[in-house]
């Protein structure tokens, strides 16, 4: 039998490149989105699009990160800033990855899957602390303890193929595996059609990924 | 200043009790609710009426855990049992408490609160894995490298001052801080009006603790 597997899904470039991935290893996928009160509404089209070219059932679980606040994703009141400074930036949204973790860990229980994949990752990234390593571990020590699963033998594994990876070597994986980045969006402030500002720490970061890895960039700007 | 804390609180017996050991020992506290789709909204409305009293904030986030399936307590084609069987039951909902911390995590990281409250109990409880001490250690490790708060020095705590305790030694603590239990939830079938079925696993608990506490039983059963 297929094995099977939650992956989460944002939508942007690093989601997409890791559901091809899992498919590529074998894994019956299962794209978990969140409709969380961010401000990038596009990114859920995007993984709406993307779920159906993979044929993937996908589930979007809605919860309001924004009203727990402290976070410039999911709070109208505080600016995206255009430039990465020192320190963990006002985009971070407060245990993210732990609540998105969480609620992939309930659904990978209720469908018998054993895996997890999430597209963190370390190296390009904004200083996040849930995307670090060591985060991915205490998360996956809990997954092991946390669940009726685990407890009856079939314990959990997080998966984070980029974790160690460039930008550009993201983007290059994900290109020898066929990945149509045209249709991710990593912009905080992408507009209504999925346009990408081009100017925020993400699509610097993006940006950059395509230029060093010599691929051409069909990212969709506005400006 | 006075020092914050998350607390948990659901309606049941259990959480307004943690409310009231943590407010006796000097914490402004701050109620965290879920409408996650289970079945008894009583609890929620029990939960109002307790901030209401207790005079503290209430927040109540909204997420779908029905949607992921899996549990009698979310899912109306899964009945109720009567009795407590062997095993992990069917009311067991997956990964609940993992979701609910990081929730809590993430308020209390924006509103700088180190201490999370959770009236998790491993003694008189139902078998759920996610009530074991090791699970809250395990939480505990992964909330202090989750989150920016505790990367920029503010370490956070999981308090479960029940976990050891009988249902009947909760009783009689809440009952010696003034808890009114007749405004609690227990019931996994309370009616509209929150009066209990007076048969499930958690009223039998329930019943169970106040005969042994040797406290008059003020639940408003509706049979």
């Amino acid at each position: 039998m297929q094995k099977k597997a939650v992956v989460l899904l944002s939508g942007g470039l690093d989601s997409v490149t890791v559901l091809a991935m899992a498919q590529a290893q074998g894994y019956e996928c299962f794209a978990l989105s969140f409709n969380y009160g961010q401000r990038n509404k596009a990114e859920l089209q995007a993984g709406e699009k993307i779920a159906a070219d993979y044929d993937v059932v996908r589930k979007v679980v809605s919860l309001d990160l924004g009203s727990i606040g402290g976070s410039a994703l999911t709070d109208a009141e505080i600016a995206v800033p255009q430039t990465l400074g020192a320190g963990i930036p006002v985009t971070y949204v407060p245990a993210r990855n732990t609540v998105f973790l969480s609620l992939a860990l309930g659904w990978a229980e209720v469908l018998h899957a054993q895996d997890i994949f999430i597209g963190v990752n370390a190296v390009d990234y904004s200083g996040y602390p849930d995307c670090r390593p060591e985060f991915i571990a205490a998360f996956e020590t809990l997954a092991n303890v946390a669940t009726k699963a685990s407890v009856e033998g079939e314990p959990f594994k997080i998966h984070t193929p980029l974790i160690y990876l460039s930008k550009a070597e993201i983007i290059a994986r994900g290109t020898s595996l066929g990945v149509d980045y045209r249709q991710t969006v990593s912009c905080y402030s992408a507009n209504e059609n999925g346009e990408a500002c081009g100017t925020c720490d993400a699509c610097r970061l993006r940006k950059t990924g395509f230029l060093t890895a010599g691929i051409e960039d069909s990212t969709r700007y506005a400006i």
